[in-house]
């Protein structure tokens, strides 16, 4: 099959933008890629869909998400952090059921699919549940099973039941093509050390990748501090648990001692613009961790606090976040974000294989339409993306070389009967 | 003619939502609004319209933008602002065509009726001519003619010609329904005291409304103490300018003596969201503005600076901003930014007939479909309009009882010849 367009954005090293260019994907992978007539002239049997005045580009990479908190979009806001979480989510979290999280996962995979994301990174309680949700949608995920010291009945009643479960979850999809499994414990304040301890294990026995959030808010750092002696980053390192495996979301409340730990430990960082200027957590310093090397990522956060899981509008925060808080609009351009979103992503989720079109890459786009009034005229085709989009103009998302979404259609999903569902959800809520 | 939805938000004073309710409009005006069965036994013979899963609701209104600069919309970004300025943007203006401005206005009024913006306040060279774009189109506008001490020819070589064409603008569109004049000196750095007095007049004589951009960055701030001894409020209260009928754009760089003039002068503020962040001029004091009473709207700016005129998105990033500028997670919710982008437009529009759906008021409406994956559950229909929706979830946009926009089709402009036609402005732009 061969995709062709009005642009193909590569996000290659020399981030060439080709012009009536073409992809043809084989297996699951990029097996070509050039101007359209050269292409086909490489494979005269294969079939063409020429999308023509649109952009093929590398699908969106969502570093930091929480797909089963689709149930509770718009549940609760204006909020501040603490008063949100205990007094209004983590009473209906206690509710749960594994099959509610495994519909609202599958609510958010069509949110994801739809707006051009075609990997994204997860943490949540019963995380072999929206596994099984990204699997059938068809979408590339890590998803790490999310821990704390308090051991709700639902995602294991003791450590011991949790773990365990952990380790049929890593049975089950091992070599999976689409899912990676990760151990995610919570955050320094919702664990204890021996736990981060044996959790860090549990990755290493599992072959899981290993993810946190991490000094989120000033909070987070004067509760470590208190009760540590030492910044969250100091502590983490000083349990050895941060390693080039891992992956810490949020950031905010870091300084530059804690940015050289990241960067010598060889971890990534996913920088959640909306949800930490909703939630009021502050403002990360991307410049200063661009500046030390160290890998940099994008995401939504939940559909709880972002109130979408749309990584257009996230790129696009991004830029604008930068540019006010440094009072500098040559701050975060349109090409350091499109990276973050790409690149970056790839490499928060530990996959060299996504994250830009190059041949023998794994088949991983999406098709951003130009047509409508937002998007023309085209001086800058990034610009354009970055600065006027607002997600809705994807019309086809591929995986793996799979059609997920097309001009309107969901190949992998009953969209209609998932949002019965979800209104149904609706209502157990307010039960 | 009744519409009905599955939720009408009124924007009354009690902020009433009603459920399965219906308007009736006549004459251009809402003439009834009730509970679906109330309204239709009222009107029999009305021909019914129900859009089902979706929100009826005020247009949006923008408060500030510059529909010409479409033509330029992802040219030049990522730059300083006087960079921006001076070294893109006026040698492009200085080329420009009373023609180009025509194609350009018209292709953004698409992108406003599109994404449910049903009245706008803009301000630029050719006043006239964007007003016969608005009218086409069908949308409601105030249009300001900006001037500036240096008469470009196509606005007129002297101040002469150029107060001469403003007199026949409002001779020629007098009374006109949808199409409100103003006089819009661009700012106090690009006029004289004598210039700012002459249009303050030329307002009065022609009976507009009366516009500037103000305080938008510190640096201007610094220029008028330098050359008048006084920061930009003292210095245009002093001469008199600022009345009951004034709209001040921008005002980031105020203190409270600048607020408290405002105040007493009975002005209007538009705050910018997007643009003071993508050209890092500052946050705007949005909160200590309405604890003085001072009526405040958002506007997009132009799409050269923003990069899209989306009241929608604006919305969305007037929150985030006030939250993340003044950690506090409880300022500006989603309530508050939906009557600044409704009931505040009005104010800065000096239209007190929109901005809200009430009987006698004028018919400027738009429906939000709630069936995409972003809108779903709805557990607080505004928080879903203001955080997790697009702009491109509007199906329908009426203005003065006419439809305008309806799933996909524009009623009144030839689109595929627009975009035809935008192509060619993005050719003569990199001549």
């Amino acid at each position: 099959m061969i995709y062709a367009a009005d642009y193909i954005l590569t996000q290659n090293a020399a981030r060439e933008c080709l012009r009536g260019g073409a992809i043809a994907v084989e297996g699951g992978r990029i097996a070509d890629i050039g101007p359209l007539a050269e292409v086909r002239a490489r494979r005269p049997a294969a079939e063409v869909l020429d999308l023509g005045e649109a952009v093929i580009m590398p699908g969106l990479i969502n570093g930091h998400t929480h797909i089963p908190m689709s149930a509770l979009r718009g549940f609760s806001d204006d909020k501040a952090l603490m008063d949100w979480l205990q007094k209004d989510i983590f009473p209906i979290e206690n509710r749960l059921t594994r099959d509610i999280i495994r519909t609202a996962s599958l609510f958010s995979c069509a949110e994801l699919i739809r707006t051009g994301c075609t990997a994204f990174y997860d943490m949540y309680m019963m995380a072999d549940a929206a596994a099984g949700a990204a699997s059938e949608a068809g979408l590339r995920a890590v998803l790490g099973e999310s821990v704390t010291m308090y051991f709700p009945g639902l995602a294991g009643a003791t450590e011991r039941e949790l773990f365990d479960r952990v380790r049929g979850y890593a049975l089950a999809w091992k070599n999976d093509p689409l899912i990676t499994g990760a151990v995610a414990p919570h955050a320094v304040y919702t664990t204890s050390p021996g736990l981060l301890e044996r959790c860090r294990d549990l990755a290493d026995e599992t072959g899981f990748l290993f993810a946190m959030h991490m000094a989120e808010t000033e909070g987070e750092t004067e509760t470590c501090l208190k009760r540590n002696g030492m910044r969250p980053l100091g502590y983490c390192n000083s349990l050895g648990i941060l390693r080039g495996d891992t992956t810490l979301f949020h950031m905010v409340d870091v300084d530059d001692g804690d940015l050289r730990i990241t960067s010598e430990c060889g971890c990534a960082v996913v920088h959640n613009p909306a949800s930490n200027m909703k939630l009021a957590s502050g403002v990360a310093p991307i410049p200063r961790m661009t500046e030390l090397g160290i890998p940099v990522a994008l995401g939504t956060d939940g559909p709880a606090s972002n109130n979408a899981q749309n990584m257009v509008r996230e790129m696009y925060l991004a830029s604008l976040l930068q540019k006010v808080d440094n009072l500098d609009p040559l701050e975060a351009p349109a090409s350091a974000v499109l990276d973050m979103a790409t690149l970056g992503g790839a490499k928060a989720l530990h996959n060299p294989d996504i994250g830009s079109l190059e041949k023998g890459k794994l088949a991983d786009f999406i098709a951003v339409d130009l047509t409508s009034p937002n998007m023309q005229p085209v001086h800058n085709i990034v610009s354009n993306i970055v600065y006027s989009a607002t997600g809705f103009e994807n019309r086809l998302t591929v995986v793996n070389g799979r059609i997920l979404y097309q001009d309107g259609e969901f190949k992998t999903l009953d969209y209609a009967a998932l949002r019965a569902k979800i209104r149904l959800i609706r209502d157990w809520v307010h039960q």
